[in-house]
């Protein structure tokens, strides 16, 4: 039990903004269907304008729209129905001067044509003649042929990952197949001489079941990586790097979840140390002081606390936007948040970020105290508070930012 | 084209509140590594009670309490170091009186202890002999075996997607299968003489290509619903009733993005009414006025406007929730969102409620308008802003919610 905990302690900031490996995983193409949140790797452009051709936003007539200048109830304009626009097809006629074309939603505005207007403001008063009420203006009731997405423009950007609707826009455009950046694929050790998987249907006294690798799993899936969970390594060294040295070739991102004693917080950072660079060893953060950032070879390697609330605290802050950025996407997604009001006073540090967790209740955020050691605290809280670094605490009474669990 | 539009319009607080199917997917029985948002049928239960044994939450020494009582850096207690605690097995030693054992983080407590002194607190002066400059209370430096969770209790309720932490706490219990809601069987027809699949690579002039689909594939997915791409069928109440039928002893939920004219909307309806009961034909949305909730044999089935714009705005506002209600989740998980400045003065009509595209510059969300014929409308949004049933509108500056695309 040594007192040399830490190599270099840092702040979250200084993590944030200064871990940040080159490292991108190749690209790969996928189909739409699979491409939900994925990374395009380039801007995908336009191969043709979009819609495509002058389309009608509304049910009408297609008019020359000089014609209908000063048409009003009283006094409406009286046009010669020249035929009908089928959906899905070119128009078969033409509108000439006096004219007009029945138009749906979404059709091809006829040659001749340059407004198409309302049926609300038209009336059949004599088959074959339409009556206008109201004037359009050119191009009234259109969409012009590249409105949407012209010819080469971007349909969406690098880096950014894919909505539904931009799976709607690339669709509309005939881009079915989308180079993506590849899933990171995230390793996660567990280490710990207590530490049992957790389908052991019995403990001895004193195990513990591994519960942080699959939590950690679900927030690198949510995350849009990859996750291998490589089974728990003893307190041991040398065990360790053996393991490490195994699993780097083919990990993007290797996460360490440590055992809980100093001990065996000393012995992973000697392992790691082995095989790289440490960044830093200690984030001023509350819970999980105990994290190490390293690189070996290329590979980022974050080693988390014991506990289970404290990894999951940490990997969230730090390892969650690693994964996203591995991927190329520099901006996570956002988290649901809400508003709410504290219910009571939170010390902390200046200089270290306090993490929180709350339940919430009709807009008031209450804290959920209880050692770090309890994974309930965690499944107990809707959400949590970040008192900041540069704040000694937050007041009673005052409105917080409320992170939510989904 | 007919007036007759609407059988019966709803607001939408109405359809959330009213449109609401009994069916619930049927329950199966997922590893945990396949359960991240999955609905859980029933709570699930502690086999027994969490972490199992009274447990060390720092690294230190197992003491009596009281042997501690009054020790202060002036005047410490000696005690006599009797062996250590190795993680993962039980203590082979006890604490006589005046006897003390080490313990790492996450040990077990050994029989005649009562709490554990922190090593900061401590100092081996001799040999053999561990000096207490501080007192320690009973029950100080541990959890009890059952302060996770007792024996019984439940570690996750029914009805809430599962999260990641909720996962690391079955792991922890050796609960490695969840008894879930299956996901919802969201079938997704498209009709229109003009829409063409999105791998069509040349288009007569006319048509466009189904982006509708490919985006409500992905939001069912984000809903925790499985998409099934039924194809196109052209605008004929015929094709789309054989349609409907076919597909509907296979589908939890049938969305049918409608053709863009009346008359493809008036035909939807009347296929979907030859099959069951329309509960509305008409939103008080905008946009997305012509959408159509119908119950076919106990199957929802949700008709969207043509636009993909309008579809996917009533989508996201009605859809999503029946997805997430028909795996047993009454109220779905929160989306993202954020506060921002209105830039300018939207209008809206008391009693409907108005969906704003909004972009985010700086705290500030600038309304992006365009025709809901435009689906780069959406996909340039950065999230959307409601403006509420009973308000006639939002002025500028107010401050608003923006809910976030992810």
């Amino acid at each position: 039990m040594s007192g040399r905990e830490f190599f270099t302690a840092r702040t979250v900031a200084e993590a944030l903004a200064g871990f940040r490996p080159a490292r991108r995983t190749p690209v790969q193409t996928v189909p739409l269907a699979a491409a939900l949140h994925r990374v395009p790797a380039a801007e995908v452009l336009a191969p043709a304008p979009l819609p495509g051709f002058t389309r009608s936003t509304v049910d009408g007539f297609a008019v020359r729209a000089a014609d209908t200048y000063g048409a009003s109830e009283g006094l409406p304009s009286y046009l010669d129905l020249l035929g009908a626009v089928r959906m899905g097809s070119a128009p078969e006629v033409s509108v000439s001067p006096g004219g007009c074309v029945a138009m749906p939603t979404g059709g091809v505005l006829p040659a001749g044509a340059d407004a198409v207007v309302m049926v609300e403001f038209t009336a059949e008063t004599m088959p074959g003649t339409i009556e206008v009420t109201r004037p359009v203006a050119p191009g009234g009731g259109l969409v012009r042929a590249d409105e949407d997405v012209p010819a080469g423009a971007a349909l969406v950007p690098a880096g950014r990952p894919l909505r539904a609707s931009d799976l709607g826009l690339l669709a509309a455009a005939g881009v079915t197949d989308v180079g993506v950046h590849a899933r990171p694929r995230v390793v996660i050790v567990s280490t710990g001489d207590e530490v049992v998987p957790p389908d052991t249907a019995e403990l001895v006294v004193g195990q513990v079941r591994d519960a942080t690798a699959s939590a950690l799993a679900a927030l690198v899936t949510d995350a849009g990586g990859e996750p291998r969970v490589a089974g728990i390594v003893p307190d041991d060294p040398g065990a360790l790097e053996t393991t490490l040295r195994a699993v780097l070739p083919t990990a993007d991102l290797v996460v360490v979840s440590a055992g809980s004693s100093v001990g065996a917080r000393d012995e992973t950072a000697a392992a790691v140390a082995a095989l790289g660079t440490v960044w830093c060893h200690g984030l001023a953060i509350k819970p999980g002081k105990p994290t190490l950032l390293a690189d070996c070879g290329g590979v980022p390697v974050v080693g988390l606390p014991g506990n289970p609330l404290s990894a999951l605290v940490v990997f969230r802050l730090v390892g969650v936007p690693l994964v996203w950025r591995l991927a190329g996407c520099a901006v996570p997604p956002p988290e649901p948040s809400t508003r709410a009001v504290l219910s009571r006073d939170l010390a902390s540090a200046a200089g270290r970020l306090d993490v929180v967790q709350v339940q919430l209740r009709e807009g008031v955020a209450e804290p959920v105290f209880g050692p770090s050691a309890l994974l309930s605290v965690l499944t107990r809280a809707d959400g949590y508070v970040v008192v900041p670094e540069p704040a000694t605490g937050l007041d009673a009474g005052v409105e917080v930012e409320v992170v939510l669990y989904r």
